[in-house]
């Protein structure tokens, strides 16, 4: 039993490929190639992520982590346009391979979060808004990260609502919209899920995870990318910081902001 | 006191921004434009990410949004070649805004883990590993998540230390490369810090970012990304798991990479 878990391990995992090509000579180029196209899956959920300017790198990238890991799924990040989207520092951009007019239909629509001047903007933009709005109505989840709840809001969708965000829009987020803040990781309403700031969205894309496809499923996953998390430190939940220690957070995401 | 923080936190975060928009029909479609150049600053660390092709999304990610939130810090994502880079599921690329050929030196060098094909591809690209052994000749810290070890190790940084990677890959790592394993979320040994599969590169990153800039910041970051982990199940360490969770956890990352 031991001897096969342990060969199981070392096929399933880098080793055997690696030593392969360390004696083979093998390379990769085919490989790499055939990765430039995007999986063809069938079956499986389909997620789209909304990436739009100015979103903060964790909320989209944690979740696509997690779910892209479902059986036979199929993750796609859906821009305004095709093309780059740059993160709130500015630092980092990834690709939306489809603009929001290619997309009729989704299983799961996760909208991230951004810093200010993304969620403004994105809270604004009539177009993205009403594209939320008629994806939400075939999806089987829709679900945010972060102040991505603010742009769920602002598109009529957390109306009478429980829901969560960042912890420094949480007041915003209830006097705008009267919806019903929750301090929590994530906060289920029907088929809505609202994760808590940034990290927040894998607590969230395991649960989703198991509604979707079983609790083994997500537990495999969990363990599939490791997430044992053991922080150096104990300062991610607002209810127990000092006010300095938050003045000092918003501080360091106002000045990492691309100008 | 308690006004003042108030005030500081709505100004700090979203809400202020998205009522003055909303009052005063704010487009930010000026900021959006500003957005798409990179962040021109100077007097933080230098962090440079390596993409490679079959990167497992979060390894670069996690880590990027962390230490992005460092004063002055830049991040950038560098390829072998400027332009889009596949993860190992083939669902999303980061775009490496510059290529190995242009970068000389780093503060920070950090190394992602990635598929099976994709870490052995990068195992056996003999300008990878020059480049990786020639920057981390004048990097203040060098780092890796998940397999990015072995990349490490291929390139001959780590013979005789102690290291981590992902739980599958611990036997390869000790036996192929002479190195001492240790189960942790993260290991230091030198400059050189090694962390465990996937998402511990966020545990890790924050670890570096108290390195580089003390505990204070590297709390307000975790306060800032609203780090305070609570998966809904306590599946993530290999150690604990079984061996039919283990493979179910390979037969799931085997599944989900691009063919």
């Amino acid at each position: 039993m031991a001897d096969t878990t342990t060969r199981r391990t070392v096929l399933g995992g880098v080793a055997a490929g690696a030593a392969l090509a360390t004696a083979g000579g093998l390379t990769a180029a085919g490989d790499a190639q055939a990765r430039q196209r995007r999986r063809p899956r069938t079956g499986g959920p389909e997620i789209g992520i909304l990436l739009y300017d100015g979103y903060s790198l964790l909320d989209p990238t944690g979740p696509a982590e997690v779910l892209s890991r479902l059986p036979g799924a199929t993750v796609t990040m859906i821009g305004r346009r095709r093309g780059a989207v740059r993160t709130d520092t500015g630092d980092v951009a990834v690709l939306a391979d489809r603009s929001i007019d290619e997309v009729e239909r989704l299983d799961v629509l996760l909208v991230p979060g951004a810093g200010a001047d993304g969620t403004v903007a994105a809270m604004n933009d009539p177009a993205l808004l009403s594209w939320i709005r008629r994806t939400d109505r075939s999806t089987r989840w829709t679900a945010s990260v972060c102040t991505g709840s603010l742009v769920l809001a602002a598109a009529g969708l957390l109306a009478g609502r429980e829901a969560t965000t960042h912890w420094a829009s949480a007041d915003y987020l209830s006097t705008t919209f009267g919806v019903t803040y929750l301090p929590a990781r994530y906060v289920r309403s029907g088929k809505i899920i609202t994760a808590a700031g940034v990290s927040a969205g894998v607590d969230m894309a395991l649960y989703l995870a198991a509604q979707m496809a079983g609790e083994t499923v997500a537990r495999a996953i969990q363990l599939a990318v490791e997430y044992d998390p053991r922080p150096p430190f104990d300062s991610g939940n607002a209810a127990e910081a000092t006010p300095e220690l938050k003045e000092t957070a918003l501080r360091l995401l106002e000045a990492s902001q691309a100008r």
